[in-house]
């Protein structure tokens, strides 16, 4: 159906337009005019989409949410390992990944003192974290991770590994190209799986 | 000399209304109108001590950065491991602590997209690196970590996996009593430093 394809298009490229406004200009730079223009659109165009300010402040920060939950399901099917799928999908390796983590943060900000954007958030760090534990799971069967290990303490240290690194290198790119991003990464995930295959 | 006492105080007692403020009507609810009378003063007053927003917003960021930094070392005056003392300081672990970490993600979010405030997050984070790395040095010298801990990596995991727990915590506290934060932790800390140990 053409005119639905069109509608969702339309709506992903005022989310993409709109984080190039944050990470250039703000979160409090965020305009709908701004916005509009950047769209090569109209003011009147983009409030047909979005209310307000908030509604497309929220839609950005899903749609980057979308897109990396995507950049993860195409690595499944190419058939990577499922920890490796989330720490490429998910880690800010390129100028596209970190654009994402720009505007999470942006949003995570907006959300402190807001419970309509903290939900929100909450509800999309279950959703990643049940991605984690997937993963974590999947790695247990497969022997990559011992057959001990603590299913639940793993995934929320891995889930936060992932996080904590990408604010990092959100505010020090030049310190984080790709390799030592994902070296860091790998040696963590190695000693949180392996550590206890060595024990017996 | 009492005088400066006296502006180190309001200066302080500011910059926690600003943090009260952000917690409950967040950042973008942060008026200098506000913060006065949340500190039961005036707006004149406040402008003696921050000549705008954007100022009370980073001296905000800092007094929470060094009650933080103020906690850690008397964890380490008390005579506690410094890995332990970096955990105790820094996660959001109680009230106080977790309106801390309000007021880091609120200024992250703000900071995105402007060059001069992430500036100033990038030379708090590297500060933090540096304590990070100091106690993963004490660790490696008293055994607690294997003497052949890659510094580095384990220095750049450790700080991620604090901040990325603290940001899991921040949006669902009902789902992180101190407890699972200090095991999730605790758990990670021994399998990223005791790995090595059980190799050879």
């Amino acid at each position: 159906v053409p005119r639905i394809v069109d509608h969702e298009q339309r709506r992903a490229r005022f989310a993409e337009a709109a984080a190039e406004v944050i990470a250039t200009s703000g979160v409090e730079g965020l305009t709908m005019r701004d916005v509009a223009r950047r769209a090569g659109s109209s003011t009147g165009m983009l409030t047909h989409y979005f209310a307000d300010r908030d509604e497309l402040l929220l839609a950005t920060f899903l749609h980057a949410a979308a897109a990396a939950g995507h950049r993860i399901e195409r690595s499944l099917q190419r058939g990577l390992d499922p920890l490796d799928a989330l720490v490429e999908g998910a880690l800010p390796l390129d100028a596209q990944r970190r654009r994402a983590w720009q505007v999470w943060l942006a949003f995570w900000g907006s959300s402190i003192g807001r419970s309509d954007l903290a939900a929100e958030q909450r509800r999309i760090q279950r959703a990643f974290h049940r991605r984690v534990q997937a993963a974590v799971e999947a790695a247990r069967t497969s022997g990559r991770f011992h057959p001990d290990t603590d299913v639940e303490a793993t995934t929320a240290a891995i889930t936060s590994l992932i996080d904590g690194l990408a604010l990092q290198v959100t505010f020090d790119p030049r310190a984080w190209p790709a390799a030592r991003q994902r070296g860091v990464l790998n040696a963590a995930l190695a000693a949180l799986g392996g550590g206890g295959r060595r024990v017996d």
